[in-house]
Formats: C-alpha cells, structure tokens, sequence
C-alpha cells in the first residue's frame, strides 16, 4: 500500500513514500522511532524539579535512586542539567566514561541495578563551561533519552536544572507520558515562591505531581543539639497544602551530607539510620505506592479511585 | 549622499537606504540603536554570576546594590532571572508596577538612586511559571537593556540566573562592554566545581573577572556560639587562587539574611554593624576601585598598568 505522506509514526528507511520525505525529516523520524523504543523498556518516569537553584534537587534525586536500587528495583539517573551536572560528583563516577555500543551509548554503572547518564561524562575538562543555547540542549537531552542502552528499567529518575526554561520544557515533550513530578523546595519564602511556579509548570505540561519535598528543613547545632532555624521549617507542607499537592517529607539540614556529596558517597548508604535517611526512604516509598496504583488504576480502568492521589491528577 | 546599503549604526527612519530594508531588517536596527543610546548613560556595568544555583547570587547583587547606593551613587538593578525573579521580594517592592513613559519603561524606585527592572513586575498571578525557551527570553533581556528609562547610572548591576546557558549569553551579547563580572560560590566542591566554569565562561566571552565571592561561609550556633562547619570554609579562596582571579571576600551565614530576604529588607540596612554587611562593604569598595582602575588605565592608554587586576585582564 502506498502512503500519501511520510507518517511520523514510521521511520523513513521502511516508509512507501520515502523519496518525499526531507533528509531532516527522516533524521527526525528515526530520531522519534529510536526515543519510543528506548523508552518501551522504562516502567516509569519521574521527574525532579525546583523553581529555585541550590535546594538540593540533585541530592534528592541521587538519594532516591539509590533508595529504589536498594530496594532491588532497576533504575536509571539521567542527570539533565546541561551546565551545571553534578551527579555523577555525588556518586564518585566523575572520572567514568560512556562507552558506545553498537546501538546506542551505555550509561555507567554504580550498581548493576543503577546507571547514570550526565553531560559530566563527555566533557574533557571539568572547569569547562558548557555554553549552549536551548535547541542544542535539547538535541542533547534527545540523545539521552534516544540513544542511551538504559536496558530494562523500573524507574527512570530525571533530574532536572531549575527553573521552567528549555531543559524541562525538553524533557516532558521528548518523554511525553511522565508518571509525575517530585517538587524540591527548601521552606524560605523565596524558594517556596518558585516551588508554587513549578507545582503550575507541571500541571501545564499535564504532568501529575507526586509531591513536594521540603529540604534543609532545620538544623540541629552539632555541639549544644539545640535547633537553629536557618531556613526556617513548615513551609513545604504550607505550600502543599496551599497548592493543593501530596506532601512527601522534611530532610533536615545535616552538615555531613555536603561532606558525603563532596567525597562522591551517597548520604543514605554512608547513614542508614540517620533521620534524613528516613526521610528518604518515606519519599522512595511514596513513589512506589504512587506508580502501583496509578498501574491499578489503569488496568482498572476507572474513574473513582480510592487513591489518596488522584485529587490532583491531570487528565493527559 | 546616498548609502549602498542600511548601515546596522543607523535607524532605517533616517536611512537614506530604506526601501532596501526589510521590516524585521528595520525592527533590528532601531533595537540596536535604542539599545545603544539607553547604555550610553550607564557608566559601569557589572554582571553577577554563578555556576550552580541557590549559593546566594541575588542576596549578593541585591546587596551590593544597596550598599553602592548608600554612598550616593546612582545604581540600577537588572533582575535577569526570567523564571525565577526574586529580587523584588528582596527588596520589598514586589507588588509594584513598572509604568510606561513617551520613550520607554520606568524602572521601579527603591531609593531615588536605585532602581530596579525585573520579570517579576510583569507577571500577574505570581505563581504563574514563565515557560519560555531561549529566544523569547533574549528578546525579554533585550527590552529590559534597550527600553527601561535608567537615565545617568553610576552602575547597573545584573543579577543573572545561574549556568552559562542563554540568559549569560544574551545579557553578554547584547551590553558589549561589560565591565567585569562578580561569581559566587558556596564553598563546598560540588559548588566550586561550578564556579571554575563561570570563571572560564566570563573569559570565553572576554569578560573580565573582578573577582569570586565565598558565601555562607561558615556558620556559628546563635546558642552556643561555636563555629558549625555547614557549608565548610575557604574553598571560594582556593578556587580564586587556582583560578587566578581576585578573591573578593566572605560572607558568613546569618539566619538573619534568610529572615530579611523573606521580609524585603535587605540585609545591610537592617544589620549595618554585622560581619557580613562588612564583607558587602568590602566587596563594594573593591568594585568601585576595579572600575576605577580601569577608568585610569582607558585615559593613560598605557599597557602596563599597576593595578593589581591587570594580570586576569582578557584583551576585549
């Protein structure tokens, strides 16, 4: 049968029609062809946002991924802050390198269940600033998502840079059906401004949100164990409650966390029974139990679901 | 006489080429030329930057700002985070509006020698997120450089997003002469990793680097007054060393700070005698000497200036 138009859904090399079809427009249809059917094998897809830089998405992200990896679960970290990718200084893989395979490139492994993917892999030299503007970013994160061999996945995490400019932007139209956002906050007014920004944000690109984190949520002095408010605490769960979203936990501000992401050792598994550890797990758990029903929903196929979640779900 | 071709120097309305020029050819010239006429009474202009978000940068800019308006100068204040504009919260201004005149905006009055343009007045609902990708923001930085009635600065002071994506790269392109530019840190790794890359950033684009800034730098329990290595210290110093550029000095944490942000009152005016109003001090003083310097060094004309900031000097 002969085609009227190159369709979007067929690469251009098996299309009837492909001497119509532009050179770009056949990059562009493979490049799609080769997204879907690397995103096939990933279960599910979370995003982690801020409004504001330096709250900690990063060590959320981390933390979480190896909270799930810990709970036997097959994850992927894909670190998508172009200038600014830290992860793989917090996980002790920054002199790695990603190795192509015949399809594709393979991420580097922490564990064998948790592989990370970061622009800190192919830049030569660290104090080189990566100066791209968005559609070059966006090629990137394309690659990232098309052409890493990420194998079978239960949870693909995505960290995302601040903000609500080109990399988010790129991440939620490449990967189109993500499960939900996680909103990292600290509990100063200005950060939590920018957190309601991003809860909006989310809800635009019809993306549900899981939930808000309130990090550096109040530190306990080393020497007297008195409280110092530096950040304040409350706030997070202020604005979940305000903008009408699960509240996912408070980490509080531990001054051997900078220590652990500085020496590339992941705070959860260098303090298993410390608080923010805790607060950590609560948080993987939340996500976990927020797939699983959102999975029962669906083979459910119903409109009324017990879930506690489902108020603030969007209709994709 | 009659021009072969509309000259980018002059506006197509006195162009004796005009026919030649296309509409969009027209728009770009008169854009230049406003923009060129509106900087012309700035005298110097200072652009902050980080490599990692949440180190403080607006807290810095803001208060430098102040700090410069103090001693009678004529200071401007260009909030360039277009998604996340926090600094006329900072300031206390943040339900005010910028009103138009015959020429162009009115920025928002602090003080009659401090004046402030920012994304932040133009958003209605201020938990609307502004989802725009690169080129809508350059135009957005380019009306706030070219259309914004600063009259006769001293100094205008940009307060940038964090990364070397595209809003650094628009404020750059668009200003031209930018005197230098200010980068702050925090001084944990994973943040001067960060730093490194702004300091080769500002070099790419020929910038001078007057110098980096350590904030919260250090932290000590307002109980029991013994020192809490939060963040860690001296690491903003060591990278200024290893990376050649002046070292401008250290602001330590003050859970003040967060609280005054959190009220629109900058810091220096609420705590004038506090250490870390000192370092803004000193970090202002050290601005005015730089440009100064540069100042004498443009009427010599003489290469072999000794001012101490010749040796990072990039030839423009």
């Amino acid at each position: 049968m002969t085609k009227e138009k190159c369709e979007k859904d067929s690469t251009c090399e098996t299309c009837d029609q492909t001497s119509s079809c532009t050179q770009q427009e056949k990059e562009a249809h493979a490049q799609e062809e080769r997204l879907k059917s690397k995103l096939s094998h990933i279960k599910h897809r979370i995003m982690v946002m801020s409004g504001k830089g330096g709250v900690g998405k990063s060590t959320v992200s981390t933390n979480l991924a190896v909270v799930l990896s810990q709970d036997g679960l097959n994850v992927g970290l894909l670190d998508a802050d172009i200038h600014g990718p830290n992860i793989p200084k917090m996980l002790g893989i920054e002199s790695q390198h990603v190795v192509g395979s015949a399809t594709g490139m393979v991420p580097v492994e922490v564990f064998p269940n948790l592989k990370v993917i970061s622009m800190a892999f192919f830049i030569g030299d660290r104090d080189n600033p990566v100066v791209w503007r968005g559609p070059i970013k966006h090629n990137a994160i394309s690659q990232f998502l098309g052409e890493v061999e990420w194998e079978n996945l239960d949870f693909l995490i995505v960290d995302l840079p601040p903000g609500t400019g080109d990399e988010p932007l790129s991440v939620a139209h490449l990967i189109k059906n993500v499960d939900g956002s996680i909103i990292v906050t600290t509990p100063q007014d200005v950060a939590l401004l920018d957190s309601r920004k991003s809860v909006n944000f989310s809800r635009m690109l019809s993306i549900p949100v899981i939930g808000i984190v309130e990090n550096m949520s109040g530190l306990e002095c080393p020497h007297c164990h008195k409280e110092i408010p530096l950040f304040k605490t409350g706030g997070g769960e202020k604005a979940a409650r305000d903008m009408k979203v699960p509240f996912l936990g408070r980490i509080p501000i531990d001054p051997e966390m900078v220590t652990d992401c500085d020496r590339g050792m992941p705070f959860v598994m260098a303090h298993p029974n410390s608080e923010a550890t805790r607060a950590f797990k609560q948080i993987a758990d939340l996500c976990k139990e927020y797939v699983g029903f959102k999975e029962i929903e669906k083979k459910l196929e119903t409109e009324k679901s017990p879930y506690h979640f489902q108020k603030q779900e969007v209709k994709r």
